[in-house]
């Protein structure tokens, strides 16, 4: 199925530099003119079920009244202020909410724009932290498979491939572990504790439970809070990238919670699931390092779900002790980091409304209710002579076309995939050959099955594909 | 003037990590409760007259109803969806229309969420333009005194200093050659002649007119263009970082038609600020690489004014022949960057209507008398004694605070000043001794009149200062 084409198309391919598209070979865009709920609607009389959240953004539906409502509220009393020596509610509320909902003893929060520079702040924050008390803390870890973003501080601490290879020259080096990835448990852990030998790692990065561009790779927790444990015992900093698992995506409001459980802390998306907008916890602000049990991160990197899928917005939050090494009245151990739109009240008041959403006893209902969905789905194609590493965690699932060919990201069942779903009037987006679904909460059980049942039709009927 | 303590400043100090802000230094802030035209209203019954459209981005005034409205019409229709394989109007109309009236060429619109990132977009781009080639250029050269913004390939391209210190070893190299600042000129296009001798240039990065976060340090525009004239000759990409300088603040639509005027290329901007929208050159693609006369950049960095100080939004545009190096049946040459809201609508709406406003009559007869004004000012300051560089470009003065010890960002009569601004009721918020105005284009003759009152008073009222 392709567009048809329109002056909006022709406009298109003559003005537009799409991300990580190449002209060439894609296809003509789609002319996206109204969302609503589930759906994508086109120019050319078309719908789409978003099956990826849009770049796994979208956690309410499209085009959410009450979100709009929020915004433009927001929009007519104050629109943007500098966050230097000035502040406003929005962004001081939203950062006490996150605070109290956040793995324990995030309660410091840092605004930035998205994905990318929220990662990058944290990783300056980490090695600033080291450098201002004059610790020779230099190194970085992160795991092999790993995407941070594609700034030059995120690319550094991505696994280097196809994405970043013309500008591996211009990356910091990063010390690449294994993910303890499901049969290499064993060879993580003895890859961490070789790398954390020298006693000079700053900050061990990663994405819990589940790397998203790397290829939807899961992982157990207990196999993550081994690594932690390890990092702890080390004493370097411990930082969570949850910008694709925050917000529910891995059946928690945030992954991070499935590893401190691991080791019996007491979670606060319990609490929080029940109902209540605001967790009973108190800020639990943490001006000391935490011991070597404590298996939550000391820094976190939120984007994405943050506004709902609506709008731009990252937040790095890290535990008080971080920022109190930072506190002085030397003036250059100041963080010098900023944006221009730094905690934009329009942002924050949209990330506020869809915190009211997500924390709503619905929305945990509907998590509850999608996870166990795709999870019964997985065990279903676990079998088929077409998949391999069925998987799923929480409201995703994913699984490998099972082909003669190595799975990557360019393997050229890709496209041929894509195009199958899109016919279906389904938003799917296979990363090469790894087949997955990250859907919104608004999905009601048919939009689910709807894209269960192509995969299954998919799967017995693959003659004409390959 | 100190704010009076409110539970909003509690909760602030609690839990925000404010940017480039000292918390063991600073005052509590200000907490905003509602912006209007020029003025920002606090909580605790203050105003203050906003001296620098904080933080350099807001063109129209705060909370504009014009922008308020697109916005929440875009909110109510598309906020959001995925931007490779999908598109939409706000997105190629804002493509469409900012290729009309950059500088002649830069038809191609890549989108990104704020400066830095714009600025990384173009570093990125300007090196695999060579490396999709197989030729050897690799090394990027930037100005001393520069500043691209904060995430690690922004950093390696700006000055290294205090801001950086602490990363600087995971800085990629860079060169810096001496800003064309008045009377340095000489020195400047020797440094850059020898740099340039090697023929293993990529790219060249300026802020043009203005560096700004160096401190408001301008240059002419003939002296850029014999440096941008000796780049085009040794075959170099031509980068402007006009994030700061877009949107009229030099007195043009964009900096970089003062240096292309210098060589007699015909303006856009000078029909466009005749009134109509549309300027009637229609997109001029170019395919080929520039001869060694064209002035123009090869790629431009826009952000800040793009949305009129509503919200966050990156674009980078190149001229077409950038884009064609990556136009490849080779998956590889792809130019595998993204954020997950790249022209997000929201922001893209926005910055159309603001682009309708800024394409004004109004707006253009605004910022010819806004200039107009603040180039008289400075001619009246120059001969104080307590003044020295006073200068102005468009509708931006600056000047340095004149006193026994050197100009410096951490100059100790910076908060001084800062603090005497506000007890003013101006938000001035010098660089330094470095003090400047950069209002938006809503200031009537008084609004401009009170800042200079303010300065004229403080110039002959000093013995309470230092």
């Amino acid at each position: 199925m392709k567009p048809i084409p329109s002056s909006l198309c022709d406009l298109d391919a003559q003005h537009v530099w799409h991300p990580f598209t190449q002209a060439a070979l894609a296809d003509s865009p789609f002319a996206v003119v109204r969302g609503q709920g589930p759906y994508l609607f086109t120019e050319d009389g078309r719908q789409f079920l978003d099956g990826i959240s849009s770049w796994w953004v979208n956690l309410h539906g499209h085009a959410h009244p009450a979100l709009a409502q929020a915004l433009y509220r927001q929009a007519q009393v104050l629109e943007h202020v500098i966050f230097a020596g000035f502040t406003h509610e929005p962004a001081v509320q939203l950062a006490s909410r996150l605070a109290k909902v956040l793995p324990s003893g995030l309660t410091r929060i840092f605004y930035s724009d998205n994905g990318s520079t929220a990662v990058e702040v944290g990783i300056k924050m980490a090695l600033q932290f080291w450098h201002n008390q004059g610790i020779p803390r230099t190194r970085v870890l992160a795991l092999e498979g790993a995407y941070h973003g594609d700034t030059f501080g995120a690319m550094a601490a991505s696994e280097r491939g196809s994405f970043n290879a013309p500008f591996a020259p211009y990356l910091f080096p990063v010390d690449f572990i294994p993910a303890p990835l499901p049969g290499q448990e064993a060879t993580a852990l003895r890859a961490l504790e070789r790398a954390l030998e020298g006693g000079d790692v700053a900050v061990f990065l990663y994405e819990p439970l589940i790397q998203g561009s790397g290829g939807m790779r899961m992982h157990a927790p207990e196999a993550l809070a081994n690594m932690i444990r390890l990092v702890r015992s080390a004493g370097a900093l411990v930082f969570a990238d949850e910008v694709m698992t925050g917000f529910y995506r891995t059946g928690r409001l945030f992954a991070s919670e499935w590893v401190t459980e691991t080791s019996g802390q007491q979670s606060r998306s319990e609490s929080v699931a029940s109902g209540a907008f605001d967790s009973p916890f108190t800020s639990d602000v943490q001006t000391a390092p935490p011991n070597a049990e404590d298996l939550g991160p000391d820094l976190i990197a939120l984007s994405k779900g943050l506004t709902g899928g609506m709008m731009a917005l990252g937040v790095t939050a890290c535990r008080d002790f971080v920022f109190n090494a930072f506190y002085s009245t030397d003036r250059s151990q100041t963080f010098f980091h900023g944006h221009s739109y730094t905690a934009n009240p329009l942002a924050c008041a949209v990330a506020l409304a869809s915190l009211d959403l997500t924390l709503s006893e619905k929305t945990a209902l509907a998590v509850a209710r999608i996870s166990q969905k795709q999870s019964a789905f997985v065990q279903r194609i676990a079998d088929h002579p077409r998949v391999s590493q069925a998987r799923s965690q929480g409201t995703i699932w994913a699984f490998e076309w099972q082909s003669d060919q190595e799975s990557s990201y360019f393997h050229p069942v890709r496209d041929q995939l894509y195009r199958y779903f899109l016919n279906c009037g389904l938003l799917l987006r296979p990363l090469g050959n790894t087949v997955y679904t990250m859907p919104p909460y608004c999905f009601e059980d048919d939009h689910i099955e709807t894209i269960q049942d192509a995969v299954l039709h998919l799967l017995d009927n693959t003659h004409w594909l390959e």
